[in-house]
């Protein structure tokens, strides 16, 4: 088939008439699927079960060190969990806090404890006209709800397939005293699935900041999450990198298990320089009197290092990949060559990026959902859920089973093929 | 023997050389004891442990409604949980929104909430010049860290055997918009161990706030903790009783299983109206993407129902009571008749609180330090951990074993004898 744009007025109209008709079929199935949000399977999670069995009414409730975890201390985390998470965030123990069971809820304390309490003893954001981040975009839609929630005003910045662009970046940081942080998702990002190069890392660690409270929030959330076991991206550390660079306070690292165990019921961890922690410790001090050490030990003796993490990992690999690669495969098939749409093929991560023609992704979704096909809202990826060329569609396809998900994919397919054809004809007229 | 009072200098020099070779012997033996937090035993945290077998690899997971609990979603809490717990918070499950591990927790992002965002829709007090809180006192110190971290102005309020100085807060609360909550223990208080009356409650739930966003912060941490299964203090429900009055907003309720289950390992919850609860879960929907509920799950099986955490809780009663009541026999039999201190004898609760004669407190702390017995610092249940007078103690029993705990107490009693003599000879002078 050419390229919807090369066709006539007649063809399109013909066109238009084959895939409403195509479109009625479909409606009247009944569908009923969610595709929306990052979900594990439920064979992903049954792959962490046997961790419910590290610990029952018999078990030794103390850590390495001889510490009981069914009661007060070790506000910073058990040592084995410590440890494990470092392993993980590419970092030493020293430099790693554990929290509770959501890196979302570490970045909004982060956020909120600098809007209040300012960062390491610069003046409170609360009492700034003006506080800027910087929002790599496609992104994460819950890292910009943060940011807005404080009413923090964010800027986009082009997320390329080496990274963002770090020419932007370094004249927003390097000048700009508003600017006060990133948000980054540095290893198979959300929703592009794209790896920062080195490059990419080196620059970010050798930003000279405008504002002496600037911080990069590094949201390391898919660093295990690689489809392919033979060809995993790797990116630099940025605590390695911000060392080096002399701006050893620069970084947060945020990471958690919710997509290694359970969501929900995961440990997740904060990273940062000495400096950095011995705030965040002392917040932590005001605010709670510890994080769940019980699972934290479930995780530790369960994963015992960071191979037995990979092990753990490579088996969510092979579960996932037949769904990446159906994705990929049934959008190339069906929407190749016709110059309406293209997809990412991630390596890694838990989402497929979807870039339509210009003004397509809002009636996409739309459309859609008419078919009882819901997707990750329409601009989503953007702050303010605000697509300036309303293109972006972020598809999660991890959670249905293989058939339904092809359901879902061709029915997908279908919309972008109408809403497109819709589209061209109006430019038409 | 005498109050220590009516003795003259030679007598009070006497028993000064006295109590200083007690002293040496009891410090050459080298104690090394903590009663400064409120820590279960290990016997209490036993009682818990079968919870551990409640959920296994082989486990349903789904909740009665049919949801999993190992991935997203029950924002506000599984509905067993939210059932178990309304009981304990005496409201209805709509009121419920479980959280994380700590209710400390809760009342911290509480606070942090109304300083950004303000409370449900009025002024974030992050923009107001004044903020004030009232505070019984003697209280909880993590209450008053709180609002101390925020920079929040703390008014004293004395609390009496059967709350708080009602007709001062109700001047404060009902003349000064700038006050905006106060901190409560309503049950079982920490450290008084005393008990809201009915018309206590009933005076609060009746406040007639300058402040429309004034609220009751009503942490009722041990509600379920008392001593004497037969003789159990009973408090109304601030709910009932602010709907009653037509202030269905002004209360949040705080509780949670940390005391009951596993401090840190817990569950806990907040109650509050339905247009509280909207805020609350406005803000949870930016901070976390849901609390653990694996661990609710278990909660609820361990426990069944209300009746349940009842039985549990007698358990409980069992083992503090003797250590409670060797408290209060020890300081009664060592200090009675000498007018140097009283002490508290509880119902139930976790401390026993101590007043010794005005000025002492500090220096009291001070001594058992050198001994190595480590108590709560004196001040520490005032706000700004400054007690005006001087003379509070806070005692914690739970932790020691009893032959331990008997020694902990013989010596401070012994400092204060010390303490008490040093400061009279000072005044003699």
């Amino acid at each position: 088939m050419k390229p919807y744009k090369e066709l006539d007025k007649q063809e399109l109209l013909a066109l238009k008439d084959t895939l409403e008709k195509e479109f009625e079929v479909t409606k009247g199935k009944g569908m009923r699927l969610n595709i929306a949000r990052g979900k594990p399977d439920f064979n992903q999670l049954d792959l962490s079960m046997p961790m419910m069995d590290e610990i029952n009414s018999k078990s030794d409730m103390r850590t390495l060190l001889g510490n009981d975890t069914r009661t007060y201390g070790d506000l910073d985390g058990i040592g084995e969990c410590r440890r494990l998470m470092a392993a993980m965030m590419s970092v030493e123990k020293d430099n790693v806090v554990i929290c509770g069971n959501s890196s979302l809820n570490i970045m909004y304390d982060t956020v909120s404890r600098s809007v209040t309490q300012g960062v390491n003893g610069h003046t409170p954001w609360c009492k700034l006209d003006e506080v800027k981040f910087l929002c790599p975009v496609p992104g994460y839609d819950r890292h910009f709800k943060i940011t807005e929630y404080f009413g923090i005003e964010m800027i986009n910045i082009p997320l390329y397939e080496d990274g963002p662009d770090m020419d932007l970046v370094e004249k927003h940081v390097n000048n700009d005293p508003a600017v006060k942080g990133i948000w980054c998702v540095p290893k198979y990002s959300n929703p592009t699935g794209i790896s920062y190069s080195d490059e990419t890392v080196r620059r970010f660690a050798n930003l000279r900041p405008a504002a002496p409270d600037f911080r990069i929030y590094w949201d390391n959330a898919y660093s295990l999450h690689h489809l392919y076991p033979d060809n995993r991206d790797e990116i630099l550390s940025i605590k390695e990198e911000c060392d080096k660079a002399g701006n050893p306070d620069m970084y947060y690292i945020f990471s958690s298990t919710s997509k290694i165990s359970f969501p929900g019921s995961g440990i997740s961890a904060i990273a940062s320089s000495p400096a950095n922690v011995k705030h965040i410790l002392h917040q932590m001090s005001i605010q709670t009197i510890g994080h769940d050490k019980i699972n934290q030990l479930r995780h530790a003796r369960f994963f015992k290092d960071f191979a037995g993490l990979q092990a753990h990992m490579d088996k969510h690999a092979e579960l996932m990949r037949p769904k990446f690669e159906l994705v990929a495969d049934t959008l190339e098939k069906e929407l190749g060559g016709l110059d309406i749409g293209v997809c990412t093929r991630p390596r890694g991560g838990y989402f497929i990026s979807f870039d339509s023609m210009p003004g397509c992704a809002i009636d996409i979704v739309a459309k859609c959902k008419e078919l009882g096909l819901i997707l990750t809202e329409a601009g989503a990826s953007y702050p303010y859920g605000k697509d300036p060329q309303d293109t972006n569609i972020r598809i999660a396809p991890t959670f249905p089973e293989l058939p339904e998900l092809k359901e879902a994919v061709l029915a997908f397919a279908l919309c972008v093929k109408l809403v497109s054809v819709n589209k061209l004809l109006r430019e038409n007229n």
